[in-house]
């Protein structure tokens, strides 16, 4: 069954513009390189600017591993997303109805 | 730009799987009568069966608002739905990129 990511991310103030932008580059990554991704989207709260919810849906959990493995997460995630976050949240769930 | 709601229905135990038909019911009316609800997903914590999360996008935060006075919202889940939860939780963010 689909696999269901949500990510939430406190961005240290001063650095949502580079968090998104990070996260545009991401998603052009995740559509080329990982088929079992089937959606991927990121939000932002319209009332605070640093932060980021992301919503990501893969076919199966394995491909949720595989996604961390992947040169453009930790090239962008890992590499230059992380070190502007005060703390990141996730949450997995099994998708009923997509 | 799109808007994202994000509702988590904490459900009284027992009543996990009539909520989860009451999701299916309420998708199909989703589909069928309002176009501005660009996706309408509905996920369950694989480790716990009282959790849902539902994930749905529209085309505005105006169709937000619409959703929530529509006959099948009413029926459906202030009718069915809500009664067998302990606790609902919702976040609305603007989506960038999806």
């Amino acid at each position: 069954m689909n696999a269901v990511l949500i990510a939430r991310y406190y961005v240290i103030p001063g650095n949502s513009k580079a968090v998104g932008e990070a996260l545009a580059k991401m998603a052009v990554r995740v559509k080329a390189d990982e088929p079992a991704c089937l959606l991927y989207n990121a939000n932002i709260d319209p009332e605070n600017e640093n932060l980021y919810c992301l919503y990501e849906v893969y076919k199966d959990s394995a491909s949720i591993a595989a996604h961390r493995d992947t040169p453009h997460f930790k090239e962008i995630i890992e590499g230059i997303i992380v070190p502007l976050l005060e703390k990141r949240e996730r949450e997995i769930y099994t998708q009923l109805i997509g």
